[in-house]
């Protein structure tokens, strides 16, 4: 399996977003049987894609996993679904400084797509290994949400592309212990969530 | 230093406690300049104190520290202050099937007393090794708290005991796998704390 | 203005729905220069949409503005989009019993449809009016999302019907006295809200 | 009866208080068989208790009852208990700019006091009455928790006082119209919840 793994720069408030480092691990630790390319993508409207669309286009993966920090959030949330919507809070512009409301993603496009990945499969997987996890019904309408619209809509046109989607990772410790009331989840707990998902794909494309 | 360690055994829906876990694993592994001694202590209003009276009278510990789950806390709290009182929301019976409601565990005692823990210290010295952690301005009206009024109302008599204390931690991933909106914190992690603040009381005492 | 009212019957642990109230007080109450028709739809996800069908298609409206209740939430939320699926958590079943998973309301369908109602507009005047609402992306998986969804699969091909959406309204009091950690809204202000909703369609389709 | 009954000035990033609203609205209306007195005090650790001792001292009240708010609760809490701490989060001082952290209110003081209002019947009496309520067991570490503990310690010093306590309402939904993830309840409400409670004290003392 070919797989293309991306996280996220730093946004917002953050010194460092810890999809950042999960990519990161993944690529070195390697993952036997599958051939990784990572990606750390720009946090910014107009480029955020730019990269994963090359490496889809050249390098053909089998699938496609994004990866992106919820803040607030508890479990791993598995995106059944990306809207063709940018909208941001109005304080929180992109790390350009841009801060669409309501704009198309693609004026042309659906108003959203489904996840092609196995997610009920994923959510089970990791609640067997105890790991918190639920798919989630909303991926927002910030960066995170525009690459994962924007992937499933290009693998469309890649044909090796199976199986493409996003990950909600909590936000790590680190990040909130100047907030103790946001939830977080250990860097090691969420690595270990992201190798179960890659176990996963893997079964299934075999 | 003389530590004695508590933590409880399982209730409610639980069918593990972690801090029944974090009590033995500190037992086993031991810390340097630590004489430890480690009670599982039963979830019920009426018993929960006796083994934990009986060996502070006997061994006469510089230091009682008791560690209790806070199902829906995101960081370790260290609890300010123990209140005179035991009450329990309607469905949620001690494990002898008791549930009384504003009632004082203590008719001649003071309304509340506060904890002897250096907790802002400990505070300070989880947030900076990354563990997310706040002072708690309550510990509840369940067993947690009736055993923290019991210890500190007891302190008093036993000469040797310097610190007395109360520390919540979340629940752990095990426990909200089914309830992904909970937060958790993994037990390693949660270990790593205990170990922190059992380091902060050995350096306060020397 | 033939404006389309929906709420819904009771579900769950309810003994009341607030929409149901509001829709019977608007319809009784009137509302100058509109023809309301109001409708009670069964929660069920068969037969949720049929009577809202059987009145698109014989009464011609010009909008379909359908209420419901989210429990857990504090504000109006004028919902975005509704996504083809149906998705009940282990333990609510429909009030026919039914318990979907991952199943798409139809099959044939778009992975979701935007709703054609002026959210902006909608919120932004409520706010003005001093009652909490905002744009929601997620109308859930249950009878709600999937009324929605058919509502506005349908309202294409009703060449009158300009403006369709739902609404969801937070908990009245009444539901929340026995769970004092939810946020409740006050029926007299979400009256004031839904007044608020149909004001500003009337003003948009004169 | 004579009720001494107080709100506050507005503090943080709050234009209003709706405690203040309230108490102003209760004194006009008047309540038949009760003596009303009202204060709206100052949000300063070192001042807010100086009009209310005052009137205490040379109006012998038979009932105190301070209101607050408390930005993210949902139900009416009925405070238990007042601890003797003066503690605020880094970046939240009183309206003189002072930010005390872990300082007794009075070093020679209780740890804590409990209320002397009949807080169970209170809560009874608003859940019949349809709104939501509960005990809650901390009152903070603010201006509110200052007030309450003063008063409480003074009372043992008037005879006539028979009940003291301190009630917290929820965000107005004014405070949280930029802010929808916040729980409010309409004053309208507010103002029938502490009615209520100054019908139950009526009762009480008849």
């Amino acid at each position: 399996m070919k797989l293309l793994l991306t996280g996220f720069e730093p946004f917002g408030e953050l010194d460092r977003n810890p999809t950042e480092e999960l990519v990161i691990k993944i690529k070195e630790e390697g993952f036997e049987g599958v051939d990784i390319r990572s990606l750390v993508l720009p946090v910014v409207y107009e480029s955020c894609f730019d990269a994963l669309k090359k490496n889809m286009d050249e390098w053909k993966p089998d699938a496609v996993l994004s990866l992106g920090v919820a803040v607030g959030r508890s479990a791993i949330s598995v995106e059944r679904i990306a809207i063709n919507i940018q909208d941001v809070a109005a304080d929180r512009s992109d790390n350009n400084g841009h801060a669409p409301v309501d704009r198309k993603i693609d004026p042309e496009g659906p108003d959203a797509i489904f996840t092609t990945l196995p997610y009920r499969t994923i959510v089970s997987r990791l609640v067997e290994g105890g790991i918190p996890s639920e798919v989630s019904n909303t991926a927002g309408t910030y960066i995170c949400n525009t690459t994962m619209y924007q992937a499933l809509a290009h693998a469309k046109n890649v044909s090796t592309c199976r199986f493409t989607g996003f990950i909600h990772v909590p936000a790590s410790p680190a990040m909130t212990v100047a907030k103790p009331h946001l939830a977080s989840m250990d860097v090691e707990t969420q690595l270990k969530a992201v190798k179960t998902i890659i176990q996963v794909l893997k079964e299934e494309l075999s």
